[in-house]
């Protein structure tokens, strides 16, 4: 793909767009799947930037919804769900750089692939929660086990959906916290982003030494904003190329496809993942387009496009982006 | 266009999709307009259903922004914004029926049309406001007029945008309350989703005799959010095809499309509008299509497509959607 | 009481402290009660600055809810809830201008007093609403009646609260628009603040002429947040004494008590009430008491207090005031 | 003081309201201080439930911030603030227990005891922050230095305010995640409430063995919601009375005084802290005083007393509390 020359990663990468080593993180290799994002937990890869790794993920629930009999409820022990594969060290990767990964692939793991999504107890959007504390009843539990390929999900007789994959989580360690992989951050985490598939680059800031890079949770496709709380979650052959961009301190999250570029917020309310995004995005066209502030803020007013990751995780995350032609100097 | 021939508004309304008399709701027959969306004003206008109205629309700023010396506190005097063609009485609509307002086109007023957008201080998504109330002195107050016409609006010397027009508010009266034409709620007003343009259809609740109609904002672009607080604000030539659906009691406005039917709620915190919004849906999705309530529910968490209006006025507007051949019964 | 001679109400009022007429608005004169907040309505009483009305309140449930059994959902129509006397005409009030309402004293109304709170279906904080939309059954729908009279509120074998009565909705009309009697926003309306009680003094911008002041809702007691979604509603006979203080543009409700000075603020989320109220306090301490804006907020920070009213209805109240102490000039 | 002999520490706790050993944890002792709180950090100190601890805490800017020109943008570095002393292991705290930390008295550590509270850029209520991203320029940057005793603190010329103090951060430590000491959550972390000083009992939820207290940020005094972000931050001699309740495993931060008891709410927005704080509080009075739920929740709705720690953290604090005689049962 002939974008990809022109990426932020192929034109300022250490590896300048060039692929190095291929390494296969398997579960074997893997060990120990890890439920917390920090700097506190023991590597299991060393790449250099430009390495391609294989990355089989575990679904979201690790595995332990297999059939529609399998609640969450009794399944799954908090905190230890959404497993996440990781840290994978990069080498010279340093506080104040960014690491670029892009996804090239994911593909369903093993034959007969299936996903599961679920209704959990005060889990999910429409229904009172444990931040939202409500005395209602809970919604019923309710586990869905579908069959896809890399076509599509065969939602019900009446529906199948096309296989639109993207990661769920992906994530750099903070400096000294070590955050749950449930909550998004300034850090990355549990996004939800749709954008977040095959064909896009995720920049992510880098605050602890080696970047510490975490991923997992895997949706065959998921709708803006994740309304029941899971979306189809598989475990994925994720195959993932990874660049270094030394001194480039960003802030939070942003994604870069062929056609946009997008800057990512997560928080509560959902208003303040929007703003955090919005503003995130002009100071990137300020400061590598060259674009004057208030034009920006004047412009993205006519043209931005904002997507809904989730709005159902412990903190909610919003994209803001803008056409890339828009950001050309007019001629 | 064909799928005007199978939509809610052909199969349910009234008229049943033909099209009656042709009325021309200008500014002199308008002569006062109006800031508040209520049951006490004048009707304008008296139509059957089917009836096509051109509607000549003020501009958000009521012609009083012309060039980019017109700064808006000099030239605005608060309520006194968005001013607002109508009230429009529909023979027939009672309350618990619902009005169906097909946008069959929106084209500029006048020769030689501009619009103008403006950073407003205090208002905007990424500013304090009077709501969300800081100390910081207010960003600089600015107005870019700019030219446009039914292809393109003409940004800047680096960017052109295209004409991509949407009425900003669409609204019946609330039963006894009259809410200014800035604030979006159950009744529609001051929406701005940019999804309402031409080819849409919007579905509003009928709450008072008549449904008192008003329409007005028009925007020949806007960005998802309207993030600046202003979009390309012009005055405009849109025609409607108004039909009237008896004994279809929404909660909140609806819209369909060629492609996607979608809910849309107004509400603060966003989230709240989002909540709104899926809930509609959700309950759409089972009274008029038959699906089961958390099968409508998971499902959404898979292919739901959100929409953000703006998330700058005094309420926030969301709309969920889906795509229509997902509310096919399968086969 | 003394410091009323040194309230702002006595210092700036038109009557500067003194009492004029006093007039009965009975249910009688009252004749139709007013469920919506406007510069549309007949007015019912004209007075003069410094004259005390009488005033019989309804209850919020209109007096339907007079058994155990008269659960709201059956026995109320929406919108027509929360009943309010008015409009109340004062001469010489002008836009830009303020009117206090020192509320003189609150009793029950009639032998044998009751006053009765409910659970309504999908109303109150700890549920989903109309707004924060969740799928989960509504909790269930009770209804509590208990007597009470001028010392106690008997709630139940185990609880005797304290009778400390307030007025729950207080308004002036906004200019254009007419807002529902359950909403709280700049113009006064639902605030439910405990703290506008007998003793207290509320200032409220004037909006439109006459001011068109608006009252009703009285609770016999209640908590803060007014968790439930409803308090001790009950008939009083609420004496207020008002007055007229020229050219004080306020742009929210003030109060003003023995021994604190309170800013008032209306929104959703909660935190944006809370600003609202911040940012008042703050420029009224500048305004009127001569403090540097940077040293008001930082000393708010170290002795600021915080009232909740409600955060029940569409909009949330929460006062923020300051003893009146620290606003007098060391010595 | 006699209501502790019946407070729940001393009816429930291992030493069931005894005084053990007591040990000083000091400066040199606690070595380096802590900025996040987690189970990955070296314990400084064992003791026996019932043991007394004199804690010698660092002001939440670490000293830096030593007279007016000692600017906190430039003094400190993130996320190296506010730091904690601890952790404390409780000899047989497991998971699933709960630790009471009866604060018996605070002191200025020190000759010449002096606070500061400083306006630091993008943090407070009534500023864009990180999060409530905005476009403005941020509020000056402003520190004041005040003098205190254990009687007073000398605002100014004009102000002296009563010395009330009260701990900021009071933490246990999460199972596997490490949260930074600026955020509360249902660990307890920076709540911020100013009902946390002597004479307070907090009751924390252990979630790792030996529990892992943490303790730090002294204030002089706070005004509720600590408004411009900083409270008068000092250097304490902070002495606590530590007790262990085997098996009263609380999902939120509980307190009591001689006369309340509250529970503890943190997040956004803080509608959400306030549901949290009201629905345990409920649950509370539903396990251990043998209320009916909708008559707890009915009769808050009449007497409950909310609290506001702290709006300007990543997450804001709310206490809901009801006077213990309510609790009671009736003769």
């Amino acid at each position: 793909m002939d974008w990809l020359t022109n990426s932020i990663m192929a034109r300022h990468g250490v590896a300048g767009g060039a692929t190095g080593s291929t390494h296969h993180l398997t579960e074997e290799l893997q060990g120990e799947f890890h439920y917390t994002i920090g700097p506190y937990s023991q590597p299991v890869l060393q790449i250099a930037p430009g390495d391609r790794v294989i990355v089989d993920t575990m679904d979201a629930f690790g595995g332990a919804v297999q059939t529609e009999d399998d609640l969450p409820s009794a399944r799954l022990t908090m905190p230890f769900v959404n497993p996440q594969n990781g840290p994978i060290m990069v080498e010279g990767a340093e506080i104040g750089d960014a690491i670029a990964v892009h996804i090239e692939s994911m593909a369903p793991w093993g034959d007969d692939p299936q996903g599961a999504c679920a209704m959990i107890p005060e889990f999910g959007a429409l229904t009172g929660t444990p931040l939202t504390a409500t005395l209602n009843e809970p919604l019923p539990e309710l586990v869905r086990v579908v069959k896809l390929d890399e076509n599509s999900v065969y939602w019900s007789d009446r529906v199948t959906l096309p296989y639109r994959p993207h990661i769920g989580t992906l994530s750099t360690s903070p400096t000294i916290d070590s955050i749950n992989s449930l909550t998004p951050d300034s850090h990355g985490g549990n996004m939800d982003l749709p954008d977040m598939g095959p064909g896009s680059i995720t920049y992510l800031p880098v605050r602890s030494p080696g970047a510490r890079l975490f991923i997992g949770d895997a949706h065959a496709c998921q709708g803006d904003g994740e309304v029941c709380g899971t979306a189809v979650e598989y475990r994925s052959v994720t195959t993932i190329h990874v660049d270094l961009i030394k001194g480039w301190t960003i802030n939070w999250p942003r994604l870069e496809t062929e056609d946009v570029i997008m800057a990512i917020g997560s928080a509560r309310p959902l208003e303040d993942a929007a703003r955090i995004a919005y503003r995130d995005l002009i100071r990137w066209m300020v400061d590598d387009y060259g674009f004057d502030q208030w034009d920006a803020y004047m412009m993205l007013s006519q043209c931005g496009r904002v997507r809904l990751g989730n709005f159902v995780d412990p903190n909610y995350t919003v994209g803001a982006g803008i056409i890339k032609t828009y950001l050309e100097t007019g001629a």
